[in-house]
């Protein structure tokens, strides 16, 4: 098969007409049941297992035109015969979620009589800017329908032709099952402009989610003209007070840190009073090092290991996404909590403590998407919180915090039932 | 006493400067308790109540330079006794609303042992841009402390002496109370940079209230870098199906238009179908003219009365907020709710019915913050439906739609408690 690039000399336009495709068929995604809903989603999965040597083969193409691009960059670009059936199999568990739409909550008669209460309803049409992950496609556009939104996509240009293909299965999968094609629509171009056109486009986008590094993030943060489920930093911290068990201390910063080094709920800084270092540090350090953690540490650490090089004012601040730590003695957990609002970056933080009292400080004062008692951070995640897949994980405060389900892709409108009330 | 007009040749550093002195007491205002919070109301209100006089007489300043300003401003603009009391009486009001802050809901053990729920949290910082009206001050004050916020104000330059003293009122009760005065800060400037300088502090304020007009509003959605609660028009309407029976139909379409013409909630086009036309027209247009509302209707509408006029497409899309009335005869639901989702804001729309399958239909296909059976659009209110008190209507999708009251203005974080997982 032959891929083709698509140059269009008014890419504006072109976006425009893509959103206003699955504008006009919103009403048929709000008002689809969850049976219709699955089975689009059980169709979607069969065409991309149908077509998947289609799929394959037009990731090869976008491998191969990507060949200056750097390695982290390509080992994300590139499908494999597995990550297609993980694929599918994301879009089948979400057929397993519970279909959030149109339930009513809250129902209660006021004083006038009338009968006032919330409807859960989805938001109307997601806006997706992705980078080179192929799989999104896929996985974003099964959140969408399971959550009754239309969706316009935009993934990344290395991943173009992968791309073209999965969302024709896309769209296969919803017009075999009976919903319009055009309620999922990917924007097939490579010109930079197309980015720039939807975050303008706030009459037909209600959310706009970038799933794609700083730049992409920031630019969304200050050009969209609708709001945004925002992913920024995880700066996490573990922070072992002086109660904290040596075993659990261990194996949840062990763990932090170390399960995967690149993921947005990795530790990076590793926070400790004076006596809960003086009993743990030496083990702890200890096995970082086993495992070539670079320690970058306050003056205070590095009596512990002379491995532990001095930490700048800069390491504080810093994502490494990397086997590197950063590692802090404060003098007791107001000290921890400040360093973590100075510091973090509102994403994920835990204690280790067998205090009760120091816990529910903890947990009430922390202002991050989640505060963890006694568990690793790399918890912090749509599944292990039973959401069942993730949309993103959203670092600001408003709509939602924290991992973002079908449930974040939806709001309660308000419906009032009376019998011929009138306001006085 | 004097009243001094507070000129800063640096008016972008004067907003920063009081952003950070809010942002700076955030923790005192997250954790105060419920008991702290209300006293600080309490005696806000009280010093309101001893310095009446002085409110008034900042008030008269601004009336007296505010001589060229419209007449409907100026209503907004003045204080009296009354509203001083009234002023007094909604900060108590929001001292009996129950204290979002804090509750756990939804908390599950998850398969790999921890318990996840969710923690409900203040937003952190609210900025809120308001114009004439002096008694918002009070009023959004008032909410962001309940609710455990900080806030950044700008009131309209026309009331700037009035505002002055209301937010010394303001302080003096955080002051008294033992929360620091600084979480409630009031820009004392008339430079109208101050606005565009809110907008780009994301850092500090979470998010923006604009309460005003339709440009400022339309201003607050293009360059606020932060979310924003908007409140845009309220082009509501009344649909009157077949069997909608004629007293309750004529109450609810009387109630809708004329029991207050400038509010947001107030109808202004009514739909009905031919048969609950031919049947309730003839009393009810008569009605509306008899309280000399002017009719615009649609060709079979004015076959009705002669002294309905010919609405243009242009009165369909209008927020008369005056004694105005766009009138179509619409052929059933479906071609209602069309009209709705084409001509209409998303505020509040209602039917008059007595079929439960079409109440059923409007209320999970009209895609508005509220959705109303047989009750007049009057009641889209937060006081109405039990919110106690409400920072706007938000008639955008995300976080909250509709009356905005002190859940509104909170998230909810997630909270882990486990006894030392790691993830697997």
């Amino acid at each position: 098969m032959e891929y083709k690039k698509v140059i269009s000399p008014d890419v504006e336009g072109y976006v425009l007409s893509a959103a206003k495709s699955a504008f006009e068929v919103k009403r048929e995604f709000s008002q689809a049941t969850t049976a219709m809903k699955n089975n689009a989603l059980r169709l979607m999965a069969a065409a991309i297992g149908d077509r998947k040597n289609e799929i394959l083969d037009a990731n090869r193409t976008d491998l191969a035109n990507a060949d200056t691009i750097e390695p982290a960059l390509l080992e994300r670009l590139e499908l494999t015969e597995k990550r297609v059936s993980q694929m599918m199999n994301g879009i089948l568990s979400v057929v397993e979620l519970a279909d959030p739409v149109g339930a009513i909550s809250r129902l209660e008669r006021r004083p006038s009589g009338i009968e006032v209460g919330r409807m859960r309803v989805p938001l109307g049409m997601i806006g997706v800017i992705y980078e080179a992950r192929p799989a999104v496609t896929a996985d974003v556009s099964a959140l969408a329908i399971k959550s009754g939104n239309v969706a316009l996509l935009k993934g990344g240009s290395e991943a173009q032709f992968s791309n073209q293909v999965i969302a024709h299965c896309v769209q296969a999968g919803l017009s075999a099952s009976g919903l319009p094609a055009s309620g999922i629509m990917s924007l097939d171009t490579t010109d930079r402009r197309a980015v720039g056109a939807m975050l303008t486009l706030n009459q037909y986008i209600d959310v706009i989610v970038p799933r794609g590094g700083k730049g992409l993030c920031q630019r969304v943060a200050t050009e969209a003209t609708m709001p945004s489920i925002q992913h920024l930093d995880g700066v996490c911290h573990v922070y072992l007070d002086d109660s904290a068990e040596i075993d659990k201390a261990i194996a949840i910063a062990i763990n932090a840190k170390t399960q995967r080094y690149g993921t947005c709920n990795t530790m990076e800084t590793l926070l400790a009073t004076p006596a809960a270092a003086s009993r743990i540090f030496p083990k702890l350090l200890e096995e970082f090092i086993l495992r070539e953690v670079e320690l970058r540490g306050c003056s205070r650490t590095r009596e512990f290991s002379e491995a532990v090089i001095e930490a700048t004012e800069e390491d504080w601040y810093t994502e490494y996404l990397a086997p590197i730590l950063s590692v802090k003695i404060v003098d007791n957990i107001d000290e921890a909590m400040a360093h973590i609002a100075k510091y973090g970056s509102g994403h994920s933080e835990a204690i280790v403590t067998e205090s009760i009292s120091l816990a529910r400080k903890f947990l009430n004062e922390v202002d991050s998407s989640s505060v963890i008692v006694n568990a690793s951070t790399r918890f912090a995640d749509g599944f292990e919180y039973g959401l069942g897949a993730e949309m993103g994980i959203s670092t600001s405060k408003f709509h939602a915090r924290g991992p973002v389900g079908l449930e974040g892709l939806t709001s309660e409108k308000w419906v009032v039932i009376g019998n011929g009330q009138i306001r006085e």
